[in-house]
């Protein structure tokens, strides 16, 4: 399989495929630098009155709800009504589910528009499942990766999307099949936003137009296997988010072929 | 006092304390950057709809006016309402006070909620103090700290807060004592938001509810002491910034021991 | 006129304009840090309610669309129609012109308040220009900037501003005059809004007020050799980023003497 993230890398860096990101304020910037970075190229517009029109321009499209209100969830709903429309590939990025009503019930209506891709921590994965959504403490996880995989096999079954779980270990689970993900590195939970990346670079992936469960494959592995790669040397998240960009630029076939390590297994 | 530091240092670092930023889009990824690397988890929620909910699950709440428009200072002052009737501590960063007659308004408004900490630069801190606020050019100082100690022991005696003035000298002024932090370095200034980063840093030490002034000292002098290390060595504003992830990160008690200036005394 | 360059560098170092942002999401931080290091002194303030008592404060104004809606549209319109009753400099960047009809009826309203100055990149005037707006990829450019000089030509005829085209060369065009910066590097296209940077930092100069069409090129001029120099040793994007800040603090009258390509020859 990592045979088969070197092709999608390769395919990604000569079609730069143009990603739609309707994001949150704090990572706006970070997410764009990674997908010039990877190979991609980033559009940032949340405008009720434009998304349309930019999805339609697009190869994929990004919805991040990190810090929403009523008018950016209205654009997204409407961006993401025009990607299905379009059969254009779409990720959601649950930040922060459960940690309110309000976010809850946006939650919900984003899931009923059936995104391509959800890609969240244990907390939100899990917060996310239960229609009576749980208090949750923040942002940050609190629970293990592995703990989720029954909240994303039911979403995966509801909804038909593939999931991801970031944590120590990812987790990618279409309906036949999951992959882990063993790379990656403890001091990325110090450097905001890197789930919000994770989830930009699988978008920029789905633009390939492909297979999701394999182009989220892609888009985790090669996140985790940068953050790990970024964290060597590093003498703390600042030094590691500086390298993430300069390792995403440089990432190499060798580096791929050597250090990515991915399991992958029936879901039965 | 340094001691006292290290202590509610490694208090922070225990408990991870959530805290709460409503603050402006220059410095929304810096803030939660520098918070996770001190050791607190950030969380940025601004929806009216939601911000009372978030603040009734963190540990303190940072109010920073900086890039505000109406519909953000009804979130603010919503969420300041929910923390004081909670008796969550909470920190106003009066960005640009004085430079518009809507700043000023939702200045007062903000008043009269009586934050537990207000940190500003000398000009912030005198136009603050004005009813009848002055004009004031920007949003970087031109005023000493030391001009502005007379404006902050008013302020403390009106609204009973701890007040901190940033600059070449930090003053940290209780209705009992004055503290004074002798670090720091001239190219933090060149550095846009460590002002801000400051006061996101000192609402995660008052998230340890024990005493708003020593807090509010802890959280100035270590921000103050880590842009001190990061300048060194740095290259100029772009490495300062890095290196003070990495230095806040890394931050150890000999550190704090061997370079942080304080001195503290009564407030007559 | 290297040496122009030199004793405008030099002023704007003394002076520390007060330039005033209204300016995307994605680059505030940058923006802002790139005015700082520069020597400039920035504000971002985008609230209807507060732009014009701001714009009356400040030595130049810059208005960039990238993430626009009608509420920013209004305040930015505001801003710029306060700025030419007080005869301030303002300089527009039209991110993204034609990727949306939004999008090209709000840059037909300001076009219509003459920027003193427009800086985009080859796609983005070539879109401005045409009245019926064709429709463009994205916000990076997908053609090179002399097929711009036409649009250029037309713009500068009709509005009367200064243009500037960003790219491998960048070109910088009055009534009477173009001048080609033969500076820059390739890696400057993987780090997001460096074009607003530039026009950010020509922003700063137009903050002196002298000549129009000087201060552009001495903005374009430093803005590409300091991406070139920072661009020098660095590992990919991330590096260059920072070290673009550390060159803007640092940039120094030999460095610009000697490694700035500039030719200057009559517009015809």
């Amino acid at each position: 399989m990592e045979n088969q993230i070197i092709k999608q890398l390769k395919e990604l860096r000569e079609k730069t495929p143009l990603v739609h990101n309707i994001t949150n304020f704090v990572v706006m910037n970070n997410t764009a630098n990674a997908l010039l970075a990877l190979g991609a190229s980033p559009v940032m517009v949340h405008s009720v009155g434009e998304v349309r029109d930019v999805v339609a321009l697009s190869n994929a499209l990004v919805i991040n709800i990190g810090t929403l209100d009523r008018k950016w969830a209205k654009a997204m709903i409407k961006a993401a009504k025009k990607a299905n429309k379009l059969n254009l590939p779409w990720i959601l990025d649950p930040v922060g589910a459960g940690i309110s009503p309000l976010r809850n019930e946006i939650l919900r209506e984003l899931l009923l528009l059936k995104p391509t891709v959800i890609r969240g921590n244990a907390s939100e994965i899990i917060a996310l499942h239960n229609s009576n959504l749980s208090t949750n403490k923040g942002v940050d996880s609190t629970q293990s990766s592995n703990d989720a995989l029954e909240a994303a096999k039911a979403l995966n079954q509801q909804y038909g999307c593939v999931v991801c779980i970031s944590g120590s270990i990812d987790y990618i689970l279409s309906d036949t099949r999951i992959a882990e993900v063993h790379n990656g590195d403890p001091m990325m939970t110090k450097v905001t936003g890197l789930g919000c990346t994770s989830t930009a670079l699988i978008g920029a992936f789905l633009g390939l137009n492909r297979n999701p469960f394999e182009e989220a494959v892609a888009g985790v592995a090669i996140m985790s296997l940068s953050g790990e790669l970024a964290a060597q040397g590093a003498n703390g998240p600042g030094s590691l988010q500086l390298a993430l960009y300069d390792t995403l630029y440089q990432l190499s076939d060798e580096q791929i072929s050597k250090h990515v390590k991915l399991k992958c297994y029936a879901n039965t």
